[in-house]
């Protein structure tokens, strides 16, 4: 089958629509095959579109793989409020765990080698999951100084950094699931005792 | 040149040797490309040795792997003994940031995308990284509760588990040092918060 037989199954599909079909299929193949493995003859085939016309819009596999990310993971989902710390918390860790356990979370450990020596993927996974969520943590934070649960110098990037790392150790290193059983833990056993110390 | 050439460039060594050469060419190179993009091909070439003879002593790649792991990251170091639980934590996340910033550091990486998928190389990341510290965390728990620093029944598993996540998260995720600064961010702002909440 030539480049060209391929683009005419997809001609139909206009430019925003075939772009995004792509973002699709590395998505998917991030997951699977991991960064290192997924060939542009793969993602071709998966997407029913050319090389050249993946080549045309993305000029390297780097450039691909950073606008499936942002399309895929860059959102930014309403905060919790559940009227508690410990509520809003446990929302927050049982979404990330949620999100760790599924594709996601396949897509994260699927570059991860690959982003140690590529800054352009490093950069889009901070961006991601560090400064997309950001809001997410803020609200929380100013939440439980408003109710007075903790003080009011308590900094969002702790909770941030710290849930994080959290949960991406257990996807990347454990056996173990990332259950309620887990979220639990942590927001019982981590959370609370480092953003609460300091109220007095 | 062929197999028999190469292996009797490296016939003056024995057995143990060369199997520590080639180990150390494993080492080395999943380091500088990881595992996905480290071919047998290249092993060879960097150990001396032929393909025929790596395939003698181990049967596919995750097993050549999983040695190599073993060789390099399973030693246990002596536990910290400094008189304080701030001075022996302070002592474990420097020792944890330099490996994680040196060779160890850049292996681990190599080899997270394809743990994810390959049972026997997170078996042996948990083998090294956790099981065969776990007498460090352990005696640092211990001579903090005999200095009455903290609660009788503190778990040193969370000790383990939270500094392992704190690095391992940092050294994959951020374009910013393991820097004395972050040994002593994460000492005074999450593991003694979470050790000495206990302390009646």
């Amino acid at each position: 089958m030539t480049d060209n037989d391929v683009d005419s199954r997809t001609s139909t599909r206009r430019g925003p629509e075939r772009r995004e079909a792509i973002c699709d299929a590395v998505f998917g193949l991030l997951g699977e095959v991991g960064y290192d493995r997924m060939t542009m003859d793969c993602v071709a085939e998966r997407a029913h579109a050319s090389k050249a016309t993946i080549y045309r819009i993305w000029p390297d596999k780097p450039e691909l793989v950073v606008e499936s990310l942002m399309h895929h993971l860059a959102s930014t989902p309403d905060a919790p409020d559940t009227g508690s710390l410990r509520g809003d918390l446990m929302a927050l860790m049982t979404a990330g765990c949620t999100a760790a356990t599924g594709v996601d979370g396949d897509v994260i450990s699927g570059v991860m080698t690959a982003a140690a020596r590529t800054p352009a993927l490093a950069d889009t996974l901070q961006q991601c999951l560090f400064e997309k969520k950001k809001s997410l943590h803020e609200a929380v934070i100013r939440q439980a100084v408003d109710r007075n649960e903790i003080a009011a110098n308590t900094d969002p990037e702790l909770l941030h950094e710290v849930m994080h790392a959290m949960i991406l150790s257990r996807r990347l290193w454990s056996n173990t699931p990332l259950d309620p059983g887990y979220a639990q833990h942590v927001v019982d056993d981590v959370l609370l005792p480092i953003l609460t110390r300091r109220k007095t």
